[in-house]
């Protein structure tokens, strides 16, 4: 740390992503990432794009808004597009919760949450999960506080009910419930359908999983018009063209194309339910997921070692060091080939294990 | 405002971009966009990126800060790369600046720094210019503040030699001066070669003007390691992704084409001469320019009457209301066939005037 920094940030403990590691190949199912690259007409429209790149990108971004307004049956003032989501969960921190709006959220969850109310200096309060790790709705309804919830949750994959999530929106009518849906295009219920009913919601989505573009950096946040605009505030203030103009280009293409995206998403889910079938049948408990990846732990084996035994054999999945999931691993759901891949590999490290005499339930 | 929206920021006003109107063709000399779309080089490098984008982008964008660091010298730990030189700004003005470390800045400078400073909670003074509008560096000399600089400034082009931009930095030992070089590949000095030697340097870049790549955000800062180091703790903080993939491939082939960018310098600053002999043939006063814009004003007519009567016919150009600046006009430097338009559309206005007995010298 330099002698310059101001000391506000003395403590900051930055968000880690997922792992890149540049040493050799693997089969990275460790940053839920799409399996499928984006279709032609994406590519296409972002090399249309970028022969124009000497022009600025539309600060409004008006198209790309637009377009997924429609999608959603939105009007243009009630979507905000972002540099990926995580850029539309800050303008939403920063925008609606400070010393005297505290945020809350479980203490399983996406861990940029954190990361995020710290850097802005915003009080926070995480509510335990059960043992089985699931969020308990009821614990959120007429909490008086601002609320984040991903949904489906990570790293768990469990999605609540819609119901559910409107009884946390309806009780807290003086603040704002965020819901985080970076995973609901794999067979979660959406909050979109509620916005035009509460003032009090947001939810935020993004293009990186279901729609395969990730390296494109597209989110969104979705909301009543008033609580668009407080954020639109603040993006001309923090970053007035935030999003650039091929990213702009393939996600208009990207939301044309609905028949890809619905295809990606049910080979997701296909893939989803052959994995978690191959991981009980090696004796893991899987936790129901309604994402793109499946959080998992098994008897004969700690977590820690499971991961670093699957990297050696070229193979990325992620742990998490929280004593309270250590034993788990995530593993995003890849392709079909690449699952079974996963299983195989798997099946190697059972037996290299079994050999050693190390696995769990011998010793 | 909704009833939601943090109090801290109740009198937030946000950046105002130049007017991208939508209602028909312009001639657009009013955001300093280059002229000349980026090269094939720089389009196939976007494209064959896209096709990926299924994958995150670099989180540490690495390939590409390496490009840039090689470019100028200095090590991949001395540079940061932004998403667009206002996320650099953003990033630099939160991290060294707070309550106890303000800002300063000339009253005439880039319309974002007070918004910046502002959105931040950042307190900051701003120090007059004389009647030329110049920045006089003795000023910020031995200040004891964070200084803040754009060098060339904007909007008047004026350029600071490179031992006044020294002995500012060599004076405020323990503060940070930052040197915006937005502009700088159009005639100025860079501060860059002074980073080896002072600790609290910090110079941004962007290669939005100079390189073609406006639509595309890529900026990046340059300092120090460790202060890198600290912007890159916040960076990881609020957007860990700040740059895809299309964008840090395009500037890598933007940067690996030198001739390129130097000819397009070149015809800029060619034109920039050319266009101030036609500004002062028609009774203009120009102020000496190293930008690519000229900031200039007539004893015929008002800037605001200026502005909306080119608006009239086709062409924009930048006016600002604050009444030190309002008789100016802000013209972008395009390619040499659009600055003959500009002239001749000006005669244009200059007889209406004449024959309407609306010259401000009749009155």
């Amino acid at each position: 740390m330099s002698k310059f920094f101001s000391e506000r940030f003395a403590n900051l403990e930055p968000y880690v992503p997922g792992e890149q590691p540049q040493d050799k190949q693997y089969l990275k199912l460790n940053t839920n990432e799409s399996p499928f690259p984006p279709q032609h007409e994406v590519v296409e429209a972002a090399r249309e794009a970028s022969r124009y790149l000497n022009k600025y990108s539309d600060p409004d971004n008006r198209k790309v808004t637009e377009a997924i307004a429609a999608y959603y049956g939105l009007g243009y003032e009630n979507v905000l597009v972002t540099n990926g989501s995580d850029e539309a969960l800050n303008f939403a921190f920063l925008a609606f919760a400070d010393e005297k709006r505290p945020l809350v959220f479980p203490e399983i969850t996406y861990g940029f949450y954190p990361v995020a109310a710290n850097v802005n200096h915003i009080p926070y309060e995480t509510l335990p999960v059960g043992d089985d790790l699931l969020v308990n709705y009821k614990d959120y309804c007429g909490i008086g506080k601002n609320v984040v919830l991903a949904n489906p949750n990570a790293p768990t994959g469990v999605a609540l009910p819609l119901n559910e999530i409107e009884e946390i929106v309806r009780t807290n009518p003086d603040n704002i419930v965020i819901v985080d849906e970076a995973y609901v295009d794999f067979g979660a219920e959406s909050a979109v359908a509620l916005i035009p009913r509460y003032r009090n919601l947001l939810v935020t989505q993004t293009f990186s999983k279901s729609r395969s573009l990730a390296g494109g950096r597209l989110g969104f946040i979705m909301g009543s018009e008033a609580l668009i605009a407080d954020m639109v505030t603040l993006k001309y203030a923090i970053n007035p063209y935030n999003v650039n103009s091929m990213t702009a280009a393939a996600g208009m293409a990207s939301i044309a194309d609905d028949t890809h995206f619905k295809n990606s998403c049910k080979a997701i889910m296909f893939n989803r339910d052959m994995t978690v079938e191959g991981l009980e049948a090696r004796g893991f408990t899987v936790i129901p997921s309604k994402a793109n990846f499946v959080f998992a732990r098994a008897e004969w084996v700690e977590g820690g070692e499971l991961y670093a035994r699957m990297k050696e054999k070229g193979v990325l999945i992620r742990h998490f060091t929280n004593p309270k999931i250590s034993d788990y691993n995530r593993i995003s759901i890849g392709n079909e080939h690449q699952m079974e891949d996963f299983l195989d590999i798997l099946d190697d490290v059972y037996n290299d294990m079994k050999k050693e005499g190390e696995l769990r339930e011998d010793q």
